[in-house]
């Protein structure tokens, strides 16, 4: 059970709808998921985050699907089970078959292991991979 | 200063050297960097590791410019100063442009940021993302 | 299910019921949560984390209800369940509204976004940030 | 050094001048630390995270004083060196004494304990401290 | 439920099955856990990841039970509920008791208190720790 | 340098003096390291914590030695710069050769990994690994 209550539809002030009304056009759902009906109960900070999602995620330099399985290796790292689950699905939504997600997190999981030989051991970072300007 | 002695080429017992000859040789580098120099006094750790790292970073499902990005992007998650700098050195041989590396810490960034919303509020998971088999 | 045994009031050594008066005491509540029942197998640890507790998190320079709101961001930072659940209940018993947890979490959010873009671009400390004695 | 170039005022197009000049009126000091420079090379991300932390860390329902410590006690958590020496220089600027750091720092570290020792022992959460709506 | 579909051995092809004799003859277990079998849906990873387990957490230096309280330790730190529970199992089949458990876990939250006490306040390495080669 | 300003023996009131004295009596050096004299500021917490690093470091169930190696891997996993250097000093003067050091650190860089691969799965704990009370 959410810390909050979480806003349904119908129980939604007009601000909050015209997200939710967001939400669910550019991604074609036919409701929110609960992250947006929790951090609804605050709709400033449902607007503000949409809007960085709306943005961050959108293709660019990278393709959304890139950007997806960045979100799903970030959110292994950090152990969030919700996370973890809505961008799997987001990513798949976008095209990730099995064998990608195998990547993704074994890279994930390479990485947080080299983190730790790097720190644990303090190497000193070589002079040439330090950009000079 | 790391906290065990790092090995020289000149120094390094046949095993070590095998494993810095393959590095070089695999990227194309006169000399292998600190990281390496400091796992080679455990051998066994070099090798291991140096395994991992050719096969999980090739090119597969994904192509090997994402997987450097998703390395970036879960050190800066996890603050490693030494790996920050020589992944985002790697990404950016793969052809990694600013504009990119900008991308990729905006995602990692957001994902951050959500990571804690839906742990700190508690979301619960929606029961569309959870796979049936 | 916790990995040891809690201890019930009926079932504690004298040490550990005289560590539970004082919660019980301290708190004006009738029973000690999980968290207490099942540190109690290591009486010591036990004594030792409540007399920090309640030292720690009696007003001081700061309010409790101040302190409280530092622990729900640190343990939304951490992920942790228990701790996000217990001290949100102990703050909102200290005062704290749906608006106040939408600031901490919002507070708690932002940073650990930008945490990772001053990690990740590895941002120099800029000199007058730092204190000269 | 950063990872890439920082941008100067004099070199700053007219979005990133704008972003500067709002940062140095609101704040009342005479030019941008390094995470803004850095930033700005990122147009986008500068503008929306300079907005996101006006908005987040203005007074509202917490005092602005109460939203740095807690931004001093995630930053702690996380181990970022830029944002731990940049929230306590704005922490104290708002009136953030030594003993009041020390209570900060104190109960962060408490946390950080606590957290480990529930998620060690995999304490349930008490049925008291779940929301019922 | 996870991510993707667990590999029971009756399904498995035969290079997963050789990897579940392997896990079953070493460990002296009849079946395989659920970590092992959601791995399998990537036979490189399974492989990969079992050597290392096998060959890390063998005795060396270091016995295999102080290697499992390590790996307890940091599974504590990070949050992880399938690793805290399977490698407290595992350390109890290697002789773990209780009381050791509660020393294992009282050592992982002060290190986890101490660290960002010396993080949160900047403390300077001394001289003294930073070896001279 | 740190956030607040190290107490030098000649300066320090006398609580923290004797503070001091406990340390160098007990570790049998001639001077207390960065970490005492900048927690010094705050008299309780240096206290409280010398007080808790005595009790818990000291050899119980186990042995001194093996309490430091599991606080390095702790420190190594959050990236604690001053624990990782001060930790494997103390760890050295117990007895740590650098092959043990080698073995801490592969089984922390492997519980890492793997900690991601369950949490990024979302693997569900196995019956067997849950105790019944």
């Amino acid at each position: 059970m959410s810390l909050v209550k979480p806003v349904e539809y119908a129980d939604a002030n007009p601000a909050v709808k015209a997200v939710y009304d967001d939400i669910m056009a550019t991604r074609k759902v036919a409701a929110v998921n609960n992250f947006w009906k929790v951090l609804a109960h605050d709709p400033d900070t449902l607007a503000r985050t949409w809007e960085e999602v709306k943005a961050v995620m959108a293709a660019g330099s990278l393709d959304a699907l890139t950007k997806e399985m960045i979100y799903v290796a970030v959110s292994a790292t950090n152990g969030c089970e919700y996370c973890t689950y809505s961008h799997t699905a987001s990513a798949r939504k976008q095209g990730m078959s099995d064998a990608m997600l195998a990547e993704v997190l074994a890279v994930a999981a390479l990485a947080n292991k080299t983190n730790r030989l790097a720190n644990g051991y303090r190497v000193p970072v070589d002079q040439a991979f330090i950009p000079q300007f």
